[in-house]
């Protein structure tokens, strides 16, 4: 199975799903190794550089995409799954961005106080010994971290013409921000225009749950990920697959509501997997449900909601892919 | 090492945080090995038992204790380590309470529409595979599921005179239905009146993260725990130990409140531990975090914030109280 | 009609609804004098004195009461007209408390930031003019305000034994903040114990809607009340009627949930008043509502439904006690 | 004074801010008269017609314009002066759309009940007497009601290449849905891209605050407006000005967040206009401000704050252009 290398240029970066034009057409089953900045577009290199001077919100999350899949129709579920994620430079940045992040006032949390101060951190990697170091820098602590790749970003076109922020997590995917999306991970994303228009980005070395400053270990990564097209299905919210979970993600705001999307996505994915009446999934996953918050940093907040296999009968997805796309995967 | 026994009558339940005469002096060190009753008194007992007919919400969650611990005043820590909890009876009840719950409007989330149907569900207790059985109400499906005993409810009570509803988590701990009050854990609270006051209650045979539909899997419990004080260092909020993890829980509404009230508490307890500058605990934090749900069902909702051990330095909280409450639980 | 005066020292002053012995055993129909002092004991009383050095927010808002109503049991209704506030000093006083407000972080919208400067504004009356004068204390403006005297603090006790700060606005009134409470209007309350026991207190010399700092001009207040009881027929939530204005008022968090109940509970009065379905309740409603938020910064949050009567057919409401009380009032 | 006036046909609706190409180029000064169709696009003609069969959610709001401003650019204010709004057609529509509104659960709020019985009501317009008529459908009863036109949507493109429907209220303006938005006021917005890109659409023949249903009393508007633009001085958000109030609008959720956003505005507006330090600015404001919920029912809430200016000494903001547009409106 071929594998198509791609490695956008800056001009190339795309900084919103939908309103851009087709970086590059496939057809469903074409496996891709992509290139994707991080967060910041590079530009933060080291902790004198701060993003107050560096960092402009409406530029960041650049996106590598989008793709047209061929065949992709709204109403139609598109499939990724992801195979493998490497860093891709040597080190690592995060940052306190001014009035950004989750334990600071914000735009929208909005208040008089002063910004928490403008900080920058950087984290060397190991390949080695596969860890990033975190380095404290208004007080004195060192601590080695095991890399745990994943994607903050991953999403189609929205439906209704709009087009959105890189920055926001939505129905149609986006910056969800869960360490969920990472190697063996399947993502099932609802198709809202003619071919899905997909894109990847925001890589992350690894981030805590919640990604409490708004932001994580941001990194430059190569992405390996297998694209696969389902015909109609498209699932109302994000839908992930791996070999232990099933998931959702839900993203809004007040958080309640992103956990209340998620869990209701949950209760119709297990109409469709076990025949359950609502009033029965809604008991089963009460009992069985696991809660990981995403993020509450980013334009919208996000829930994951996962239930785990191994406490429940056998089942398969739209017609056991996920399970093919592993074998697949093996053979890359 | 002793332990103390006691099954309270039905007249000896209590329904608050605070405003209840204690039930028991005992002293710091003192090991209690507490029955108390499922969240519905016992009165869900058969699926024809419906929560609108029998279930009264002004007393649910019935309380074992309060408990008076000599020499305990405002500003002191309480610790409770859990040492084991084990189902008292031989099987759980689980209900959709009308306008009760996640996935419905409720007093609060206050809509036009009709209820959700009313059911009850029961789940029998296999003691020797340590299961508990769903059987679905609706449609047809039966999973026998892993006992994992918890308390769903554990506090003191408030400051200023105030006295909660058991059904409420708060800066004082309560309700705060979250599984990682189990077996192996420690509970730091912080004292707010003379005797701190604490009871137990609402024990779990087993809870998905978020609660749901506003009911674990309800049932009686035996749980064994010493009880110890630490004088001053009071917690704004609750502080959990296992050997695994530090975490903290915060409740309120809505639920991005709950997360930060938990993660600031995680910054401040993460400055004791390791001499972090608050800016670099919340660097650290973001990149480690674990920030499971625990409800969105309650009077306040709550989210655990988890750090994992495993993840850095050696360090003690509270003089190393945790590890030596592990080694006296070890001979009991 | 005798008016019954009372002026409580100090050591009668309650802090929390519920949870006191009754100060005064009152029968219906009584009329009342009530002397209450300001939110903050009367301890700010030059732009000198700073809460975060004077004010111990356990003990704000003081309570005149609780009265116990003769005959009120849990189920009834209590009305409370007001008649008359009068200033009862010379002089009030704002502040801006450190983490309590609503443009500042809080205690519950945890952040990592500085508090704002804690600052306070003292209010000069002139009561000739019927004037309060705002003197900026950063920059250099004076502006001479209206006297509009109000109660942000009207409520009974709580139901299941629950006992709540005076702060806390909820079902059962308390600290709701409202420009609305003011002379003319009755308010109806859902009596939850044996006698009632309701209290006042918390007088503003006049308030902005949404209470942005979190605090009013707080002015020792002289009430005059009557105090009635209509058995049965207890409102959800409270209730107030003034010449002009059907109105509501929920207290809950995030605040679309504080507006969700008291519009229910409008769409539920207009059942009663109009013999309107649910449905066109709601669809009338949806044009004619007025929708001032009361306050942003309390315990819970809270919002005023309002439908102004002269766009509606005539209707009564309990038996036109409203007309009845103004008619009494006029011959104190 | 020349009038320009317009009547799109329905193939020239947009419904998005940004993502249209310009209906027409307009130079500052420009006055317009515009017709826009109801939130339906004219579909609900009477009961009979329900949003369920004809109403598609991602097409609602059809917008007149957008309008190229010359020498607009990114940073300069734009200011729409309405000068009238009539009613285009002799009734207006509302419906209780299926999950759609304040008061039901929503694909946001998301929960497992029945959506609410899928209603219309159609309020006939008496042109005489300036009234519509409210006809309950599940029950009985008839209101005659004043007509008060305004307009549920005012903005201009967003920043950033995003491109939003005609359902978002935002930082751009778009759906505010708030009754301030009448004959008389100036509306001041950011511009984001050259050209601004303004439209307006949404016509209420009336509405209460809150839209409790999700929808007003909908109909055909024309309206009349003047156009001008200031050179930079773009407000973070939409400010609105009258002969009565000075105003900001925030647009968020949860609600409070759209409060705080509004309120924040507002200190900085005040910050402007008298010279206030911002904790004067909050201290005052705390006493004056009005705050009108807007709406609870669109993609985001959206509050109102105001302040009254016979309250305040005389002030004016971009240079008066207000008085000067009420002057060139009376020349129309």
């Amino acid at each position: 199975m071929d594998v198509v290398e791609i490695v956008p240029t800056f001009e190339q970066y795309a900084f919103t799903f939908g309103g851009v034009a087709p970086f590059r057409r496939i057809t469903p089953g074409t496996a891709l190794r992509l290139w994707s900045d991080d967060a910041f577009c590079g530009v933060l290199r080291s902790t004198k550089d701060l993003a107050s001077e560096k960092v402009d919100l409406r530029f960041v999350n650049p996106q590598t995409g989008p793709f047209y899949v061929e065949g992709a129709e709204p109403g139609d579920t598109l499939a990724l799954h992801f195979v493998a994620m490497e860093p891709a430079r040597d080190w690592g940045a995060s940052a306190a961005i001014p009035f950004f992040g989750g334990l600071t006032s914000t735009d929208r949390v909005a208040t008089l106080q002063d910004p928490l101060p403008d900080t920058t951190w950087i984290y060397e990697l190991d390949r080695a010994r596969n860890t990033v170091t975190f380095a404290a820098q208004h007080s004195d602590l060192s601590v080695e971290l095991p890399v745990e790749p994943m994607l903050g970003t991953v999403g189609v076109a929205p439906p209704g013409g709009e087009v959105r922020s890189s920055l926001v997590p939505e129905r149609f995917g986006g910056n969800m921000d869960t360490p969920q999306m990472r190697p063996g991970t399947t993502c099932f994303l609802g198709v809202n225009v003619e071919g899905a228009l997909f894109s990847i980005g925001d890589g992350h070395y690894r981030q805590g749950e919640g990604e409490a400053c708004g932001t994580a270990v941001e990194g430059a990564m190569t992405t390996t990920l297998i694209v696969e097209l389902i015909k109609g299905r498209a699932p109302a919210w994000p839908r992930l697959e791996d070999d232990a979970h099933w998931m959702t993600v839900g993203s809004s705001r007040p958080l309640e509501d992103a956990w209340r999307i998620g869990q209701v996505e949950l209760v119709r994915w297990f109409g469709e997997l076990y025949g359950l009446h609502p009033m029965d999934a809604y008991q089963l996953l009460s009992q069985i449900t696991e809660a990981p918050i995403a993020n509450v940093v980013d334009a919208n907040y996000s829930a994951v909601l996962k239930a785990r296999k191994s406490l429940l009968p056998a089942a398969s997805a739209y017609g056991g892919l996920h399970a093919e796309l592993r074998q697949r995967a093996a053979t890359l």
